[in-house]
């Protein structure tokens, strides 16, 4: 091993570089059984809102009806992949209801074994329940719900191939990379054990749990009260004979499970409970990846499963890689590895507990754990890995596992459920999930950086179970997929349902207006200008109107400036000069009375209207302004850096000055009910409200917005409307048309300050015909 | 006056300002006879290929078959009406065959009287011809041949606007806009006589040439040895009757003319000669432009006129509409008027011949255009008119024909015609004006600041009687109109055709890639990275095979370093700061052998191939390279600036090191033959040639090209293809796609250095369906 280590860190000197061997695909899956408020399994169907579970990529079922299983496709890293179960989490928590998630592996209040619903899939997915039926005859019904992670890993095959080239060049590939993959198997089936012994979490059972004897078939109690994980424990999921597959090749492999099939023991190679799988490329004997099954469920986070132990995991398998092999692997050797993970399950919070050495010497779990640790730490130091924060966090709490065995998890959860009661527990912590799902609905986990439009649209398609694929990650562009068509979504607005020069046209303030004015819609009037000087000859044309000068093509409110008395030769020419500077083409318009509104269109319908006014309180008459700017940053709305809906409210310099203007400053006290505004600006960025006016507007206006949209033949716009009154209708001259957007934003239409979630993301799917 | 002169100066002190009333819309028409190349009146019809002349809105017929009528719509500046004008006399000329143009308002070799062919428009044109043969019989066919130049005028509202301000501020805006242009008409009587005088260009008829008595219907032939413009005489276009309406208002004018219609005098309005006419909106008396008929076709000019001329007519009227008016143009002093027209056209070479002034004194017309042009100079130099180049040259110019008789349009065209032949002279020009279009095929006159694929397009565009408009000029943005169906185009290849999508997914690198290697299309392989860091990681992928480095996302070759030998880190290193310098994401490829070709494509059609070659000349064994560039460089196809398909080869720095480095210099003598390169970069811009390969390149590749447009479902892609050899069917891995460029330009395609012009402006508008 060492020469092994020593070698490839003579070859790429830099901790980066190294680094690099932590790359790899990376997916979870999960199952969690829905309840009722009662804590009792529940016995409604799945819901059809989360789709047709016979080929959602994402949300199916498992064993039973009530079992929710959640899969994430393979994803570049451990981060990206729990903030893809984040997601999927949280979007069946919207969706089924009152119902909650249950966190633990170990089931719930369960009816009688007959009435636990067996999953259905209708006339086409027959099979499946067929499948089923033969699963719960033979384990169980119970048994069948007991649910966990699996975590499934490969290595992008490049780097497998620059380590041959480091290891053993002249060997042929494919021959390499099966062995990586066999080596890493048997080796963590000889270390597993560690894994329970530090993620176990599920030590006691719900009082009335039973599970069938697999020798005899009688129901039996399950009771464990030393133990770290019934659900790996010979009570949990097993077969019904221990098998010992040959792990020397995959041809080795194949045939000696194919034997167990034939003599009776199997009835399908999936039905190999073990605690790693080989998992095949289609109709292949190609290894496609690893799939890791011991995990159980951690009832102590919301998705289920710790970040940090999924990195250790990570790691372990890498451990595993380069860690020198005990033996051949045969099948005595496994039995002594398999009764390792047994005595973990059911003893391993018992202090005085040993394990068997490969070499057959007693030790305890905590010395030999301790022992391992420094083993991977040498191999993870001469690759860097440790120097990665989340490796190093993920490898940090493993150590404390060791050294303070009070604060495994198993030893937490026992303690929490002496005191609360097994249901009332799981039920407490369910319910504070469903909160928390609930109040960052806006939100993609793992996707934070990218934009909340693309955010929101992509958590739309997975909940419809549409394959998405991000293909440029900084421009927010996406490409989704559903049943063989393929449609490249980016910013979540640019589609292809808009023809090229439409988008040319809004993106043309000039033309925008000329073709808007043609059709008898309201702009403001002005002129369009490429030289400054050609501008500053029309100041006759705007004397003493009130005027805006603003840049021909910025979309972000840089560079305009509002004159309301245009009467100052001097202040017009600073305007167009600031104009100037942000393009080489300007438009001078005529101010428009009246609020600014974001009509958003798609196809011809107004699907969103919106206000934004700028960072306010109301006061209560008792609290200062700093305590109620406090109380309403509180919003789980507000965040910082745009990765919320809206923005915290700011008590810095500009605010000051602006309350100064006013006479308050931070500490005054405003009356009640008396709103105080903190900005003049009325931009989210700086603390402003957005408000959904979509109900509140005269008809009249939607018309307008819809005129103009088929006026420049465009289905997705965000168009801003200035209206002096929303509830006079409108009229020839009392509102006018300022812009059209080509990438209006949807998230502010979904979770505004005030007024309802107008569901944007669902209306762009429902358009591009998903 | 002088009183309005001076508040109009003391309001707006910038000369700049003052020059706004420079502004208005300018329109053209003109006349020319089609002729063969023996200078006979053409008995062909009307080419089919110039449209439907019945709703042509550019090219029609006049009275006669074989006499072209182009018609410019109402442009921004005379500069451009003339551009336009341009436009349409080359279209005309490239699409006649082996016909001429007649370049004088007086026709050539014709026919017996009956053989001069009426225009025929068709069954729905019959009204059109049924009056043209009222024209025939009234006034004779020969007559109806007088060619000319009409010239439309019209201030914007606006600046009408301005002036009544400052005029007459309590006046109804309608009263002041119609006093305005009825005085600027009855000055224009009172002073036209200074127009013919100096721009008369119709001194001379053809031996042959006779008209039709208007008194005794018999013809006679036309001679008129001291005259300057037959066609404005007594002997040319007039009226049967001398008549004189009412220019005192609208209404009277109107009523006047009725009463000549209801007195058989005319059979229409429109049939009333007068050297200016009156236009007006659609079924309204509202005023819309003056027409100015006085100007005879120019033969020493391409287009018929001279741009000075059709400015200083400009001036003309603006003087007219400032100078203080003699008397209030009754009929006795219209008579007066006319008599002096007809004295210069009929005797206004003689020196001594003189004019009646308003005050019934005689004066030489020399001395009255001194007096004149000084009264002007006044007014002009008041408003800082002579400040502007084109105005200042045009005022020059006229002043010089004062001081100089010699040097008249008719005086020069009376030496050319006894030296040469009436016939003779025209033809010798008429084929070099033809020469001239057709060299400079790509260029649309008025318009040379816009691209040149913009200018090809909206030529053809032109041709075809699609109306256009351009809705913003730098962003070469246009609108094309036929039948009340619009079609929006930026850069000749941005239309509607193309979905948004597509287009994003050409503007960004990666995501082609990443499509068209799904579709099992070869693109170089690679990595793209946002990080500098992630890059340098990558160096061992990529080391010691040839690579380039890129930035994401720029159009044109900047920033891109190509490593024949990726071997050294510190070079790699540079290369990719130098990619990131231009873009925050950069690519890094294998380098493809081979070379590239342009393929465009239109709807599944590879519609033309180009490869392009470093700036080159080739050895004729006697010239140096500098004598090989000069010659190179008189291809009217080369140009400087980008105002042509090709750029003239410098003799630069940059040209001598390449030499050098091939041990030549610019006095170095190729071989016969012999090829040299002068630049190592193949850019069109710096001198290379541009070769079309259309019809060379095995037709495999072309399908590829339309596979990859398929796979973006783009209709209009420039795809840039690098192909080791074109004549080996394209396989698996002999070629690779670089780039698909969504603003492809069509003009390189069109004029070639070598090959077939593949017309893409035509095919363009044949896919937008025009």
């Amino acid at each position: 091993m060492m020469k092994v280590l020593n070698r490839i860190k003579r070859t790429y000197q830099s901790d980066e570089i190294r680094q690099r061997f932590l790359d790899g695909k990376f997916g979870i899956e999960k199952e969690n059984l829905r309840v009722d408020a009662g804590g009792n399994l529940s016995l409604i169907p799945h819901p059809d809102v989360l789709g047709d579970k016979n080929d959602h990529p994402y949300i199916t079922t498992d064993f039973s009806e009530s079992q929710v299983e959640m899969i994430t496709p393979p994803m570049n890293s451990v981060h990206e992949a729990l903030g893809m179960l984040e997601t999927i989490h949280d979007i069946v928590s919207e969706n089924i209801g009152d119902e909650l998630l249950w966190p633990q592996s170990l089931p719930p209040n369960l009816p009688e074994e007959e009435k636990i619903p067996i999953a259905s899939y209708g006339e086409k997915g027959r099979a499946k329940e067929i499948y089923r039926e033969l699963l719960a005859e033979v384990y169980g019904r119970e048994r069948q719900l007991i649910s966990g992670i699996h975590f499934n890993f490969s290595f992008p095959d490049q780097m497998l191939g620059q380590l041959m080239r480091l290891l053993a060049p002249n060997q042929d590939f494919e021959l390499f990379r099966e062995e990586v993959y066999l080596r890493m198997v048997r080796n963590f089936m000889r270390y597993r054990w560690l894994l329970v012994w530090l993620m176990g979490e599920s030590p006691v059972a719900h009082d009335g749990f039973k599970v069938k004897s697999l020798k005899t078939g009688e129901q039996y109690p399950i009771r464990c009260r030393n133990g770290m994980s019934i659900r790996t424990s010979p009570g949990g999921y097993r077969n019904r004979e221990a098998l010992y597959p040959d792990y020397s090749s995959v041809k080795a492999w194949k045939q000696s499970v194919q034997f167990f099939i034939d003599e009776g023991k199997l009835s399908d190679e999936k039905e190999l409970y073990m605690p790693i799988r080989l998992k095949f490329e289609a109709d292949s004997t190609r290894i496609s990846h690893l799939e890791v099954r011991i995990i159980d469920l951690d009832p102590f986070e919301k998705i289920g499963v710790r970040e940090e132990n999924l990195h250790f995991v990570h790691l372990f398998l890498l451990f595993c890689l380069f860690v020198d092999e005990a033996d051949t692997f045969r099948a005595e050797q496994q039995k002594l590895v398999n009764s390792n993970q047994d005595i973990v399950s059911c003893h391993g919070l018992c202090e005085t507990v040993s394990l068997i050495t490969f070499e057959g010497d007693a030790v305890q779990p905590r010395v030999w754990a301790g022992s391992l640790l420094e083993e991977m730490e040498q191999i993870f130091s001469s690759f860097g890995f440790l120097e990665h924060p989340r490796y190093h966090k993920a490898m940090k709490l493993v150590r404390q596992l060791v050294e303070d065995t009070e604060m495994h998890p198993a030893q937490r959860l026992l303690r929490e459920i002496d005191e609360q009661g097994f249901i009332e527990f799981h039920m407490r912590k369910a319910k504070d999930y469903k909160a928390l799902s609930l109040a960052k609905g806006f939100c993609f986990y793992g996707f934070e950086d990218m934009e909340l439009s693309t955010q929101m649209l992509l958590k739309e398609a997975v909940r419809r179970g549409i394959d998405f694929e991000i293909l440029d990650r900084k421009e927010n562009f996406v490409r989704l997929t559903k049943d063989g068509r393929n449609e490249y979504v980016m910013q979540a607005t640019r589609t292809s349902l808009d023809n090229y020069s439409s988008v040319l046209m809004m993106e043309n303030k000039l033309v925008t207006k000329k073709v808007l004015k043609e059709y008898e819609i309201r702009v403001p009037g002005g002129g369009h200008y490429t030289k400054a000087e050609e501008a500053l000859l029309d100041f006759l044309l705007f004397e003493n109107r009130p005027i805006v000068v603003k840049p021909k093509s910025t979309n972000f409110g840089i560079g305009i400036t509002i004159l309301k008395e245009n009467n100052d030769y001097s202040v017009f020419k600073r305007a167009v000069e600031i104009a100037f500077e942000q393009d080489d083409s300007i438009l001078i318009e005529g101010f428009e009375e009246g609020r600014e509104f974001r009509f958003f269109v798609i196809n011809d319908d107004v699907v969103g209207i919106l206000h934004r006014v700028p960072a306010n309180v109301k006061g209560d008459g008792v609290c200062t302004i700093t305590e109620l700017v406090q109380q309403k940053n509180q919003d789980p709305l507000r965040g910082k850096g745009y990765r919320t809906p809206l923005e915290k409210i700011a008590l810095g310099e500009a605010e000051e000055m602006f309350l100064k203007s006013q006479n308050l400053d931070f500490n005054s006290i405003p009356g009640k009910d008396e709103v105080v505004y903190l900005r003049e600006n009325s931009n989210i960025s700086t603390g402003g409200d957005s408000i959904d006016y979509t109900d509140e507007i005269h008809p009249s206006y939607k018309k307008i917005a819809v005129r103009a949209a088929q006026a420049l033949d465009v289905k997705i716009t965000g168009l801003d409307m200035m209206i002096p009154d929303i509830k006079i209708p409108a009229a020839e001259d009392n509102y006018a048309i300022i812009e059209m957007n080509f990438n209006p934003a949807i998230h502010i239409h979904c979770f505004p300050y005030l007024g309802k979630n107008r569901k944007l993301n669902q209306k762009i799917l429902d358009a591009l015909g998903f």
